[in-house]
């Protein structure tokens, strides 16, 4: 096949994905990958509220190539990520707390991948715990899950 | 154009760009983009041992919507995230140091888009700095550009 013609495909497809917008509550036009992304998003921060870290963890790619990264120190795996949740927000004497996301840009990389950035504040009895997130996100047949997950938390 | 052929083509283009490696230094297959990727990041290395900032500055992406996360802080735009640097590097009192970057794993994300996680040392005569980090990268025509840098610092 002529290159034009592959570019020109190519063009096409792009252009139908940047043009096929649906319009949020909000009135801001968001491509439906973005809306599909914020819903993963908005679904951890519900089960999260409702002590749910199973509800949670769904957000998250279920393979044991999945890291988090945070405060110098890296996981692999889904259920080792779990494990760490496990033991810093349901170990004895800890609490889930109330968690909230602000500031989120979810950035569409192509059309299976995105990275998201965001802060985070988790209310707690003893004080709050706010940081930074940066996200990375693949589109799989199940949906859209996060594959790497970098959390810092303020000093 | 039927479904179907659209599908074909986007196989066709996908494998295109998975077949076409190269052989390394190290006798590893690596495909040009993530040499490419690679080579940036060597080139930072060099630039910063050799107490070249803006050198090293020309791995990020020269726009006011380049990121920086860090320690709970963000900055955005090229000029702020070098004046970061030069505030905490090249300030009174302070070096640029050895750096060091170790366990990399560059993966592609489509053609255009990438991510990076990785570690550093920067060695310094006070003691090492040591962290993680995490850049997402995108293909420029100049080349492939770091548009977003999330580092943490072991605590």
């Amino acid at each position: 096949m002529p290159k034009t013609q592959t570019t020109k495909i190519v063009l096409a497809v792009t252009t139908l994905l940047i043009t096929t917008v649906q319009v949020n509550a909000w009135g801001i036009q968001e491509p439906p990958d973005v809306q599909a992304i914020r819903k993963v998003l908005t679904q951890q921060v519900e089960a999260w509220n409702k002590q749910d870290l199973d509800g949670f963890m769904q957000g998250y790619w279920h393979s044991h190539e999945l890291t988090f990264y945070s405060g110098g120190t890296t996981v692999s795996g889904w259920e080792e990520t779990l494990g760490r949740y496990k033991k810093r927000y349901l170990g004895v004497g800890n609490e889930m707390g109330k968690l909230e996301f602000a500031d989120l840009k979810i950035e569409l990389l192509g059309s299976n991948a995105a990275f998201v950035r965001g802060r985070f504040n988790l209310k707690l009895s003893g004080g709050d715990q706010r940081g930074l997130f940066t996200l990375t996100f693949k589109k799989f047949a199940d949906g859209w899950k996060i594959i790497h997950d970098h959390t810092s938390t303020s000093s």
